[in-house]
């Protein structure tokens, strides 16, 4: 059984491309080619914590694979990142343990922003101004990976947390981003035509109304059945509605919350992966408000950790 | 992080006395003092296998607990065995992983043969002549370790593969027991007191009037929705019925069989954790037939994996 430290995790991927792997997971998933049982979860109240237990298998793939990610709040107060977790890929033949990833959650974090940069180059207008509610990883990864696909460098932020929105703005700053501080999500809604969404929140940060015309919705921080940040009707309301998995997100996600709400037909929601394979049109006019809701789906980590594994399998001796 | 292989584990395990440890767990867990999912599972056609993933933590311990079980039936044709799996543990305030322990399901293996100790123990009047369906690994640990509470040695046992029986009995004499090889399932039921169930069969082997009076069975063989070794009628009139999860036997196992059959009124059911710990009697009447429906609870594993792994802790540096 091979150990992957994070260091060897992160010299692999800087020599993979992984959009197109992410994204034959997601086609693989919608047409029935992947084994995803339900998410896994496990919640502490003192200290806060989550942790969630994410697997299945590619059918005739070489591996299964077992993803633990977690996110402790506290953590921060004691120097230790909120995120943690590893991944686990097994033989699918004979449940022999191949490798660990000891990745402390970093897979989670890069394919979770890949999902976002994919769902963005689908369903985004030009975009004019990106805009981000929430200062931590995922608000920076998520715009850093829109320099793959976009010469727009304006982002406007907004967080609770003014000394956070300011720390965020030096740091993206440094990375080529020019950012503006939100003084509301609202602001936010109203000035920018791409909006990600990677708070924590459990109460809706903007409503319907706040939406411009032809705005695209990357909501991704709400993953759990109670984590939401778009206010109601937003979901009843726009053209495209796109789930990475359209029953987990009936399950958790800003989908489930439309539904708490009282959506009963999910007619108009398309999944991630009938649109990547051609199946569906996605946005199909300049007007139209879209809305991605990632909840992340284990199709994009057995993606990430066996194209891990399998370019340190290959290359484990040049090294 | 520590990361334990079997060798290490095994040494460790020769100085843990595992039976009260195993015990409080499941007195901690009928008293609430548990957070334990479902169990989350993975199957696979071809070739066929189950993956098992049981988790959860003792609210107030170090640590959280993530155990991956296997069973790949095909295994042996390449010389590898079925069972493959591996125990995770975490801090519980913090998600950081602590400890990897590379046990191959050894651990699995003991807990479950040490659950079904103590229901011999508590539950059988003495014992005359062990009955076992199966002659797998369980049927051979579950009977070992009836040395530590019984000085009974006679076996009768029952599998489908004559030739597999008579390698049991082989094996098993070499251990100092006496093995006799029983016709059928239900010629083992009339011939003996104490019946361990072991195989993963999914149509029953014996029916209620082949239960002798006085006869206690550990059913441990049946751990899914679709296993079933006890014909319909037993868990309805046995006297006493013990699910080491009464929430979870419920989905799996014998009692969700009994279920499915028409069972109706759970109230003759009683949790091993209660009676472990006073709250309810157990067996009452030399007369009663007992059943101890065992699937195998996340709660086993956590004991099993923090034992294991504080010991580790604290004697690593005298090695």
């Amino acid at each position: 059984m091979h150990i992957l430290d994070k260091k060897r995790i992160i010299n692999i991927l800087n020599g993979l491309d992984l959009v197109p792997i992410i994204e034959e997971g997601f086609i693989s998933y919608s047409k029935g080619g992947s084994i995803i049982p339900p998410v896994g979860e496990l919640t502490f109240d003192d200290p806060p914590g989550d942790v969630h237990i994410k697997y299945g298998y590619i059918i005739g793939d070489s591996y299964y694979v077992i993803k633990i990610a977690s996110g402790f709040w506290e953590n921060e107060k004691y120097g230790i990142p909120n995120g943690q977790g590893m991944m686990l890929l097994f033989d699918q033949r004979t449940g022999k343990p191949e490798a660990i990833l000891l990745d402390d959650a970093l897979l989670t974090d890069i394919r979770t922003a890949i999902a976002g940069q994919i769902c963005a180059q689908r369903f985004s207008n030009q975009i004019e101004r990106i805009g981000v509610f929430g200062t931590g990883l995922q608000a920076r990864l998520q715009v850093e990976y829109l320099a793959n696909i976009t010469d727009c460098r304006q982002v406007m932020v907004w967080g609770r947390n003014e000394n956070k929105m300011n720390i965020y703005k030096n740091d993206m700053n440094k990375v080529g981003f020019e950012v503006v501080l939100g003084n509301s999500a609202k602001e936010v809604a109203s000035k920018c035509n791409l909006i990600i969404t990677t708070t924590a929140s459990k109460e809706h940060l903007v409503s319907d109304d706040d939406i411009l015309q032809g705005t695209h919705i990357t909501a991704m921080g709400s993953d759990t059945p109670d984590k939401r940040e778009l206010g109601p009707g937003i979901i009843e309301k726009a053209d495209l509605v796109v789930a990475d998995s359209i029953e987990q997100c009936q399950e958790r996600g800003e989908i489930a919350c439309a539904i708490k709400d009282g959506l009963t037909c999910v007619d108009h929601i398309v999944e991630l992966g009938h649109i990547l394979s051609g199946q569906h049109p996605g946005r199909e006019h300049h007007s139209q408000i879209t809305v991605a809701d990632l909840t992340g789906v284990a199709v994009q980590d057995i993606q990430i950790a066996s194209a891990v594994y399998k370019q340190y399998m290959e290359t484990k001796n040049e090294i």
